[in-house]
């Protein structure tokens, strides 16, 4: 840690005290001219007065010095670094940048920056944010890395993961990616055991060759969602002040996008919607069978399967007699399969458990509105059980505040997403069923 | 409450326990003719046993019985009564609900229902809701009020509503509608004083003519957000086994919403957002400033306002003169304002109150990424601050987990939209703006 500081409000103090926190197995080493030590850790004055290896270097002092210590690296023969300094080509410094990049080819050095947030690693316990914890929620172990160009977009997407109990894999904020740029890191992704789905916020490529190449092949093996920024004349102008990326032209990067094979997100929330989707089995076609306990809730979800292009499953005459047996009157058999108001744990399970039976049915969306005083919170172990024994795809729906988050949160945590609204699940599912024909085809 | 009951699962029990929770100040009475009490007030056998008057009846017995039990209410001469109770047209008893509806007239009992969720007066403290507080926040007192054809999808709004304090005046759940329709319950809002915003969910109405002549009178005089569920062939159908109501052609709708001036919301998150952007003042015009601490976000809302129609407001050469002597160097006076990671809520605050007094502004978008190091929660207070000195719409973004959503909470409590994304906060805006301009025009 380069720039390691005593001051509790410095970049450098903050990036050190997660280094430690997250319980990185390798040894830690703190850079700081003027300190004994940093947080119990052995200061030196310069990366080279120390007499281990170092496999990577994290550089967080001004941009003025961040070349000369990357040179430093250099000569003590680090492998990687990760600059967390801005004030390069974002602030039109395009010559200290080159520099930077220079320094990099000349010692060999792979270098993550400048001008990022760092990076999380979630299974080598690495995290080298410098936001709060009680700020920003990590992530719990997952399947789910990110690529991203803005350190701030990237971070708040992984709060909402943290906090969601989905979990992720990798977190990688590129910043200026003066050397390794969003097409070496897809690669690196691609070939990663430790990532099953890749989410990325891009503002713009340098080399749209290379980044056609290395999408196509990653979204062969695994599904790639990309948010691109900066879609408009004033967007664009704002991309490059803001990490230097030049946007280029939105119609030409989304064609490229559908053609390599990659998800494409529309917005913030679509993202984090899409990044989900995938934890759940790749639907093999459009019959959905919406399974819920609100009526209205039910109407909107097959408002919305209209819209996104699904379609809804018909029931067998056989699952539709079993059902009636056991079910109240007054539920109607039918798709949605409104369970009604007063609905228990057990009539989800029912109705689930013959659900994941059905032939005719692809995908289902359970929608529990936990709200009801008849439905006590056995309901999730019900999905998640389902979930569990089926390769059907299985999406939970539910509307409401903390108590509401809080069943969420549990059904999330066993890798089923869960939406907040049924508009939301569907069409992320149709995304999904998209990318599945697409891959299908290829 | 006709049907109280002393068995706290079942609905008689939890709305008297609501009702008694609320702290309504007027006298509460318990019919259940097999206790001598429920929840600590005395239980009578039948209406017709009480002496005092009573204003209004909430009837939650059985369908069979309700009817008759309306009918004490008009011998009672109860003007009011709320039929909780399902089992009519619903699952196709029509008979049933027409000899309800008789009942009504021949005694002139005002009635909402059957087959709803009851009502929820904030002002009045009224809460005649059957879902227990503990999975279903209940609203502050504030200006929205809500109509709902389905219970479920009402009360999750309610509930996020209550969740992230934002505040309601009256909530009315109004099922089956055989008495008091959408219509009726739009002129009353429109009168209402309470009221200030109008949100309804609906699946279909009876009168097409009525409710269009009423909502266009009340669209003059307040917003009305709609949200029309049963857009396709199967909705539809899976609306009518819902509340018995007849979708009707989805498209006719809402060119009719249109042409009355409601804005029309295209599915639940986006009722909710727009349910709460009525609360700044609406939008003069198009020119919008947005001001950020982390480029991507800002990026991400030059997207939206292009895609949305709006406009990005130019910044004054006064402004820019007066923000560069006292920002640091390194920031880009712009729009987006991007005010760079490190900005604290002093900064903020200086960017607000310059932003408020440009004129080539029209609304303000403030986004906080409040996970920084350097930002401490003092900048809800310069935004809250901002927002209560100036008659520009400013509205508010941060995307994030439990720390984030606490924050925004604070703001929407002084009546300041807070939205989980750059583009929700747009579309919201964008159509605050529509409504204006029609409602200069007519």
């Amino acid at each position: 840690m380069i720039g390691a500081s005593r001051d509790p409000a410095k970049v450098g103090h903050a990036i050190l005290k997660n280094l430690i926190r997250s319980g990185y197995a390798g040894k830690l080493y703190a850079i700081n001219p003027h300190a004994k030590s940093v947080l119990g850790i052995k200061s030196y004055k310069s990366i080279l007065d120390i007499r281990g290896k170092i496999d990577c270097a994290i550089i967080a002092v001004p941009a003025k010095v961040a070349n000369a210590v990357l040179k430093q690296c250099g000569k003590k023969k680090v492998k990687g670094a990760i600059i967390i300094s801005g004030g390069y080509k974002e602030i039109g410094q395009y010559k200290l940048e080159k520099e930077l990049a220079d320094i990099s080819k000349k010692y060999g050095i792979a270098v993550i920056g400048p001008n990022c947030l760092g990076i999380v690693n979630v299974h080598k316990h690495i995290d080298s944010i410098f936001l709060p914890t009680y700020k920003m929620k990590r992530p719990q172990l997952g399947r789910i890395s990110f690529l991203t160009q803005s350190g701030a977009v990237g971070s708040t997407i992984l709060d909402l993961i943290g906090e969601s109990n989905i979990g992720a894999s990798k977190f990688i904020s590129y910043g200026n990616a003066a050397v390794i740029d969003e097409s070496d890191l897809l690669k690196y992704l691609r070939e990663d055991n430790e990532t099953d789905i890749i989410v990325a916020y891009i503002e713009g490529v340098s080399d749209g060759r290379k980044f056609y190449d290395e999408l196509k092949k990653t979204a062969k093996k695994k599904p790639v969602i990309v948010l691109k920024a900066g879609k408009g004349e004033f967007a664009s102008h704002a991309a490059k002040s803001h990490t230097g990326a030049l946007a280029g032209d939105y119609r030409v990067f989304s064609s490229m996008l559908k053609q390599a094979g990659a998800v494409e997100a529309e917005n913030l929330e679509d993202l984090f919607n899409l990044s989900k989707i995938f934890l759940q089995p790749l639907p093999k076609g459009d019959r959905v069978l919406v399974i819920t306990n609100g009526g209205g809730d039910g109407v909107l979800a097959a408002d919305a399967i209209e819209k996104y292009g699904l379609k809804m499953a018909d029931i067998s005459r056989g699952m539709k007699l079993r059902l009636k047996k056991i079910f109240p009157k007054y539920t109607v058999i039918s798709n949605p399969l409104d369970l009604t108001g007063d609905a228990d744990s057990e009539r989800y399970g029912k109705a689930l458990q013959e659900a994941i039976k059905e032939k005719n049915v692809d995908a289902i969306i359970v929608i529990t509105l936990f709200q009801t005083a008849g439905l006590n919170s056995d309901v999730v172990h019900e999905v998640i059980s389902a979930a569990n024994s089926t390769d059907k795809t299985i999406v939970s729906v539910a509307t409401g505040g903390r108590y509401t988050q809080m069943l969420l949160n549990i059904i999330e945590s066993y890798g089923i997403p869960a939406y907040e609204s049924p508009a939301d699940a569907v069409s992320s599912l149709s995304k999904s069923l998209q990318y599945y024909k697409k891959r299908a085809r290829d």
